[in-house]
């Protein structure tokens, strides 16, 4: 047959050993700070009927989407651009049947069938975070919080991202001071979301086009561009916008909720947040490096209608999705990734060396005595029988100990290495198990 | 908007909370065996290159894939039936780069476009193990090593399962005896894998065409179906099959292996065992309930010739697939997965309870101050100040202890109450996380 030279599809990653052990590291914080804040692990399938978002999204998003017919089937099916959509199903499902509220959490693969970039795949992991039958700010800095907790365990600080909160509410009333007229209020949001992606002429060209005055211009495009700490009075941006300072009272209640929840530092309002999804209701916000250099690390807020939407029961619901491209670039470019992931691999417990003749026979049985008793043991499959050489394989292996199998075996011993230490006893090779178990954490 | 009832497509699977436990559970014994046997996890892309799947099993293999193409696109895509393509993909596109052996394991998503019936669904995970760059009897009992004690680990005994091992030169040694002449030889194979669906006299008819005599007939067919345990002598067998002792010494090295390594009790021989696939070039593995009445749990071997195939270097292989779906219902059918799920899911080592009054408002504080310390911490989001209510609701969700923060804050004081003794007592709030601490494991 002919030799192929095969590559993985435009957009998808292969992931060696190394390259997954980092990728789980970002899972890993991802599924602790799920489970710290009481949520509960859920799993859709891969793909869904077509119609699941067309939907919500209307036909255009088809060109997005991975979608494909089986062979003499009958219904088209699409590989999942977001969770959102079976999530809802999900709860639909149940109908009234879920003890609220429901808390769950996710990390399911995605599918978008765009242009591979930084910071874009074809195929990508992504965390989401929802908390369904519950309302206020209370709730929403509980959604933020846990993003926040995996971050920080990932050794992020607010000194390198910042969660930028706004709210529709806000928005809304803000736009409607600024004169823009509420059949434009959509309109006026899609622009406030392409803000970072228009030069100050085109901005202004299109801002007058929503029928506001010259002078709101200037003013819309201030508020749109302006972000400060939560922290701070909004009398500024009230201000700017020519609004009341009640106006910000959502903002406000934000703020009082991430204070009591200790995350207020992690916190910036910036009120030209919108987020490109038609379907939030409330508070919405983007997690971003502070420099600005990447896409949003994770995006989300409150998306009241949804679940009903999709044939559930009415049901309040806020909730996220972060992506581990940009989180491992922005983990990458402040250096919080280690240099050799080789470090991030389970170290051997044990590896067995064998110093040759008889001992050789007594490898397997002692290996699988170790291993069943719960040991991560390896062993050596060179030939050499030279064990200086085997140790080294031991060290770089990281394993904690190296058993050494020689003619002492005849009396049922074997050396016992500790490789940090470089000390070495003997013991009977029965003793194996209970001299390299103390390394596991007590039951 | 229209309401729209929504469902999961066929064959796939919604995982709800304590369905995910389930999973996870045999993926926690999955992952635990492979790395205590030292080997590696790896992950490819959910969907490959059509071609990848077509140059080793020809454009047949379509109708039974999940293909597609990107609107707009010019390649073919496939979801993966089957890890191992990717797999040696993976391993030809480091060339001779990679330190030998490659021991890797991964528990990917699979994909077939069948009937969904018991046991065989369209989307499913699988656990797939390989060893690359060693051949001999004590590489393949490693490789059903580790499966046997996922599977141990699971609760199961060699009174449950078994696996029944066989082959390739053995079965091709016993076919020419039997006077299948060689270029029927993989007529026969398919023959012999298909012995359980086919009634005496469909299988009589079908070894009588492939030019057998009569009396041949009969000695294949008892061949074919005879099953004994690996470690009895293999004369009776030889004696059917009319051939010398001497065919059977790789089932007799298969047999030396299994017994060092302490698993021969799991194993059976049961020559019938061919695996469908035409990759497999020596030893060929199915593991089964011992009932017979599910598919195999397992099915493995070695393809000494599948890493070239795809244009890597030359390089002996033994590797298993195991599915979940079957796994399941075999653990299910056994009794060893718990009536209750709920039992599966991570225990809460605190649930905060609020009497009501200024204690609210100290709630917060003091969960993301609980959760940021590594504990796995829960509220109610209940009006109800009612603190009876709120212990049972802690004592359902399994919480070690509760937390109840009343009037006694104005000194700084909140009760402890360990909830499987039943004991309370007064801790400071700053105490919180230590008093709780001690359920963690030590570092």
């Amino acid at each position: 047959m002919a030799e192929h030279s095969f590559q993985a599809p435009k957009g998808t990653r292969d992931f060696y050993p190394t390259d997954l052990a980092m990728r789980r590291r970002m899972e890993d914080a991802w599924r602790s700070a799920s489970v710290d804040f009481g949520f509960d692990e859920i799993e859709g399938p891969t793909f869904e009927h077509l119609e699941l978002y067309t939907a919500k999204s209307g036909d255009g998003i088809v060109s997005e989407l991975f979608s494909f017919r089986r062979a003499g089937g009958e219904n088209d099916y699409a590989l999942r651009p977001e969770f959102t959509p079976t999530l809802a199903r999900m709860v639909a499902a149940k109908a009234g049947g879920l003890p609220t509220p429901v808390k769950w959490f996710a990390i399911p693969t995605m599918y978008r069938a765009e242009r591979p970039q930084r910071g874009r795949l074809r195929e990508f992991g992504q965390w989401n975070i929802d908390v369904l039958g519950l309302e206020g700010a209370a709730i929403d800095i509980e959604v933020i919080g846990v993003a926040i907790l995996a971050l920080e365990r990932l050794g992020l600080t607010p000194k390198d991202v910042q969660v930028r909160v706004s709210h529709r509410a806000v928005i809304a009333q803000v736009l409607a001071a600024l004169g823009v007229p509420s059949e434009r209020a959509a309109d006026a949001m899609t622009l406030l979301d392409r803000r970072d992606k228009l030069d100050a002429a085109e901005f202004h060209k299109r801002a007058l086009a929503l029928g506001l005055a010259s002078e709101a211009v200037q003013r819309f495009d201030l508020v749109a561009r302006a972000a400060q700490p939560l922290a701070n009075s909004f009398a500024n941006l009230a201000h700017a916008a020519g609004v009341e300072l009640e106006v910000f009272r959502e903002l406000e209640a934000l703020r009082e909720a991430a204070q009591a929840a200790g995350i207020l530092d992690w916190c910036t309002v910036d009120v030209g947040i919108v987020r490109g999804l038609a379907y939030y209701t409330g508070t919405v916000f983007e997690i971003h490096e502070v420099s600005g250099a990447e896409r949003a690390i994770a995006g989300g807020g409150r998306y009241d209608g949804l679940v009903e939407l999709f044939g559930g029961p009415k049901m309040p619901a806020c909730g996220f999705g972060m992506g581990d491209v940009v989180l491992s670039n922005v983990l990458s470019d402040r250096g919080l990734l280690p240099k050799d992931a080789a470090v991030l691999l389970p170290r051997p417990d044990a590896f067995i060396i064998s110093a040759g003749g008889d001992a050789d026979s007594f490898v397997p049985t002692l290996a699988s005595r170790m291993r069943r008793a719960g040991l991560h043991v390896r062993t050596s499959y060179k030939a050499t029988r030279n064990v200086g050489k085997l140790l080294s394989d031991a060290n770089k292996a990281r394993a904690r100990f190296a058993i050494i199998i020689g003619a002492e075996i005849a009396d049922g011993r074997v050396a016992l290495k500790d490789l940090a230490s470089g000390e070495q006893r003997w013991i009977a090779i029965d003793e194996a198990v209970t001299a390299c178990a103390r390394v596991l954490g007590a039951p």
